[in-house]
Parts: C-alpha cells; sequence; structure tokens
C-alpha cells in the first residue's frame, strides 16, 4: 500500500469533558484522589456532577486531544472512536471534525451515553478526573477501519482504552493492519493505575506491536515495576524504537537504541490547566516525524504544543499551533 | 405577605451556549448579520452548527446569567424556565443550581429539545448570536410559580420570552401575583427586534406593569419609536418608577421621576467576549435595589459585574463577584 494520505491515526476514548475550578477543601470533601484519574460509574457521575460547581462543556478524550494537536500543526489526521446519539455525542462529533480531523466512526444508536470526564482544575493547575467511560470503551476489533489504518503513516493507540478484552483485540487487530502496510504503530500508557492492571497485556502488546511509546515517569516505571526512571529508559531501549518519555516540569526525554535526548519544557507565562500536557507533546512528536523532522526537533515541537495547551482551560487548542511552531523554530 | 425569603425570582428562556471564535469574514460566510441576535429554526441550527469551529458549551440565557449574577452578589434569587429532559437541559439545571439559584422549574419530557445559542465571538469581543429557542419558548402561564412570585422582592422579566401569546400571558400573570404581593417588577427589553415585533404589546406591558425596566439605546428608542436617547429618557420618565439605560461603552444612565444618574463604565484590562455584559449589569442594579442602596451605588455594582463579564468568555462569572464589588466599593 502506497497511499498515506493520512499522517496519524488515533484510536481512543471519545469522550466530552465538563471543567470545573475547584480548591483542595473541595476534592478532600468529595473524596477524590488529587491528580490521579479515576474511573466512576454512572451513579457515582450523577452524584458527582451534582455536588460539583458549574462547568463548561469541552471536547477531550486522550488520543482525540493529540489528532486535534496535530491537525492545528497542519497533519492530516483520522480518528476512531465512539459516542452514542445523543448531545454530547454531537458535541464530540462537531468539534473534533471543525478541529480538521476526519473522524469516520458513527454514532450508536443503542446502549449508555456518550462517556464524560469530570475535570476538576485546582489553583495550581493540576487536574483531577473522574471518568465516566460510557459508550465509548464498547471498542471492538470491527470498529478498527482497516482502510483508515493502512492510510495512516502512524497508528496511535490510547492507553486509556486498553482494559475490555474487545478493545485489547481491537488494538492487535489495528497494530497488525499498520504493520501488514508498512506503517508504524504508536501507544500512550496514558495512566499508571491502567498500566497496573493490565501490566502482562501492556507488556506483551509494547513488546510485540509498538514502535512508538509515549509515558510519564509514573507509567513507564510501573510498566516494568522499576524504581527510577534510567532503569525504566534501559528496558524500554529493546522493545520500541522510540520511546518519547515526559517529566512535567522537567521537560521530556526520546530515548532510541542508540540516542537519548533531552528536551526542555517550554517556558510558561501561567499554567492555568495541566489537561491535555500530554496529549499536546504526543501530537507534536507523531506529526514531527510524520515530517522527517529529527527527534530532536520533534520533542520542541511537542514541548511548544504542551505549553500552548497549559496556559489556558481546556485541552484542545485554542490558537493554531502551526504558525506558533514556525515562528519558535526559527 | 411579609415572606420576602428570596430577592429576585427571574423568568426567561433558559439556553445551553455553544460558544466558538469567528472573524469577520467567516461571519459574512455564513450570511450573519454582525452584533444581533437571531432566531433560527432546527435546520438552520444544524447547518450553522456544521459550519462553525469547535465550541465550549456553558449554560446561558439573559435572565439565568442575570440570576447567577445576583447569587455571586450574595443575593437569594429563584429561576423560572423551560428544559427537556434531556443532556443539555441536565447542564442547565446543573450549572444554575451549582450558581446558587434556586431552580424549581422540572424537565418536560416531551416537546422540542433544551434551547441552544451559537454565539460567535469576534476578535473585537462583539458576539453575534444565534438562537434555536427549542422548548424554552413553550412557558405560559402554568409555568408562573406563585409562591416564588410572591417570596421575592423584585420578579425579573426577559424580554426575549415576550414573543408566544402564552409566555405575554405568563408575564402579565407574574406581574399581577407580584403587585398584589406588594412586590416590584422588572422588565429587561433584550432585543430592539423583539421590541420592534411586539411594540403595542410591550409599550402596554411596560406602562401598565413595570416598575424597573432595563434596556439599551437601540431597545429604548426602537419602543418610543423615538429619534435619540434624550426623547426616550423623557418618555420612559412618565411610565416606569426606574429607567437603567445602557450605553456600552459609555456607561450606563438611571432615570426616575426627579433623577438623571450617570454610571461610568468600568475599565477593562481586555475586553475579550461582551456576552452578558448587560445581563451582569442588570443583576448588580437589581441586587442593589433590594438591598436598600442608592440608585447611584447600585449603577456601580451593576457596572462592576458587567466589567468582570466582558473580560473573560462566557456569560456566568467566574469568580465570585462580592468580594470584588466589596473591593472596589471602599
Amino acid at each position: 500500500m502506497t497511499d498515506t494520505s493520512l499522517d496519524v491515526v488515533g484510536v481512543g476514548n471519545a469522550i466530552v469533558d465538563v471543567l470545573t475550578q475547584a480548591d483542595d477543601a473541595q476534592l478532600e470533601q468529595l473524596g477524590l484522589a488529587k491528580g490521579a484519574m479515576t474511573l466512576i460509574d454512572t451513579d457515582r457521575a450523577q452524584e458527582l456532577y451534582g455536588l460539583m460547581g458549574a462547568g463548561i462543556e469541552v471536547s477531550g478524550g486522550s488520543a482525540a486531544n493529540t489528532l486535534a494537536g496535530i491537525a492545528s500543526l497542519g497533519g492530516k489526521g483520522a480518528y476512531i472512536g465512539k459516542v452514542r446519539d445523543d448531545q454530547l455525542g454531537d458535541v464530540f462529533n462537531h468539534d473534533i471534525r471543525a478541529a480538521g480531523v476526519d473522524y469516520r466512526s458513527r454514532a450508536v444508536t443503542s446502549g449508555p451515553p456518550t462517556a464524560r470526564c469530570l475535570i476538576f482544575v485546582t489553583p495550581d493547575a493540576q487536574r483531577t478526573m473522574q471518568t465516566f467511560l460510557g459508550v465509548s470503551v464498547d471498542l471492538g476489533p470491527d470498529d478498527i477501519d482497516p482502510e483508515a489504518i493502512g492510510q495512516a503513516s502512524i497508528t496511535y493507540l490510547e492507553g486509556y482504552l486498553f482494559d475490555k478484552e474487545e478493545a485489547k483485540a481491537a488494538f492487535v487487530k489495528a497494530a497488525e493492519i499498520a504493520h501488514a502496510a508498512g506503517r508504524k504503530v504508536a501507544l500512550s500508557l496514558s495512566d499508571p493505575f491502567c498500566v497496573d492492571r493490565h501490566r502482562a497485556a501492556f507488556l506483551h502488546l509494547v513488546e510485540g506491536h509498538i514502535d512508538i511509546l509515549f509515558a510519564n515517569e509514573a507509567e513507564i516505571t510501573s510498566l516494568y515495576e522499576v524504581e527510577d526512571f534510567d532503569a525504566a529508559v534501559a528496558r524500554v531501549r529493546g522493545h520500541c524504537e522510540i520511546a518519547a518519555l515526559t517529566r512535567g516540569a522537567d521537560g521530556s526525554v526520546i530515548v532510541t537504541a542508540d540516542e537519548f535526548i533531552e528536551i526542555a519544557a517550554e517556558p510558561v507565562e501561567k499554567v492555568l490547566d495541566t489537561t491535555g500536557a500530554g496529549d499536546l507533546f504526543a501530537a507534536g512528536v507523531l506529526y514531527g516525524i510524520t515530517q522527517g523532522y529529527e527527534l530532536a526537533v520533534c520533542g520542541k515541537i511537542g514541548s511548544i504544543a504542551s505549553a500552548e495547551i497549559i496556559s489556558h482551560y481546556g485541552a484542545r487548542p485554542e490558537s493554531p499551533l502551526a504558525p506558533l511552531i514556525a515562528a519558535k523554530l526559527k
């Protein structure tokens, strides 16, 4: 296959975010673990929504944010993810298309509602996420569009989705189609608890199917059950062609078999909301790779995209990233 | 009746806003009249939503914004307005309660969906509104809660709602209950086109039922079909006890039978989005009146509340207004 009309196709949880401001005392009162992503059921979602402050609804979902970022950078992307035929499904569908992403999944007409994530943003810009997954996790092998996968230079899989057996099978199917077409497969580990729950399956996936791995420090050390970052770096080198590892305000590193590239965090005047920081870092790196940039430049693009996101509320770019990158890379 | 446990009860269109950024060229391409509020039907709403950029959903509705503002100022308010039992109805219901407003209307289980307003914010901070009214305009006399009206010092009616015969009857019913209980009735004219369509009915309402009138220059001159502001002021003096008239960046005036009080616009560092400026001015003035402040102070509170709203996106306060007012009135 030589039709690489897409740079990246993402597979992930299609979610609408509900952002609200809260302080540490409120988090404690609600029994929330600060900074974490916790899965909640319908009842808890209703209870928490009833107790939380006024919200702002914006489309989210980790891989969807990454694809919106890639489009904003000038890349061509598609997205596979599941919504219901309800109002929040319409919102998700509208926003991802408006962001310039080719969204081919049709809204399903039965089952749970569209997923939503209640995000409590504290004055220190940290986000505490309570996710009601709804229909988003009912994604299986049949939802994987072989045409989109075959057309994309990189297939990007969101670790948050790697929970149900059907979704795991969908990931393997997507990876196999991509590799058969001579494409690359990328994965974001997404969450240390998710890694912890499915460590063996994640290790199998990473070792057998993944070319480009995204993780933060907590996730990569959880994956290999090692004490420190250096030990994790030594382990991942043997398995993935490229590992892009984020370390919050300390920047990030990109590791290959023979390279160890450190990337400084881009300075930000005022960090308002760190939601989407990792998603946009991935967007920059993936976009850079598809454009054939050196990895150090890919990392720099990731840092710049990430800095834009954390300087406002919400996890999708507010202003086009392409001119921002062009100006900063000069 | 002496139970004034509420300061203000508002009656209006319960709407969720969908905010998006656009430039003048896009407005022209979409055929939108800049700065205006235009009513649209389901088909046009779907068409426009498909063509517009990614959005942010926030609860809106003119009188609902005013009541959220009154609560943020420390006042006790209730709201009467109609939503469906759908996801946007849930959002509206959640946000107005979270804002501290007593929302007693139950979501209806049939009929059109919850209303939404597509708001295009241009770089000059002007908003162009395209409103799909949905179920919000199906409000009639039966929806007027006599208990809430009787408990409130002021009943505040939103002119946008004054379109269908049932809603007009609901306004008259609310005004009669309020006056029978010795309360005041306030009205916002909301929109010059709305005034133009229903001038005779509005004049009848203003002359027969309204104690406190809110209007901008375009609305008040349209109501009396006069050329200039001074002529409108002369006319309104004979009809309403208090008229609070806004003039955009030129500030506002409060007029009574023997007073003419000019209020300067509060300086704003950067005006981002003027959506809700009038709603929050009304919030400040109404709150001030219920607290027994002099009218000049009421106007000042309105200006400060209005300045907070136009310094960010969305028409509900982002930070509590009470401490802001306390600091500024010192």
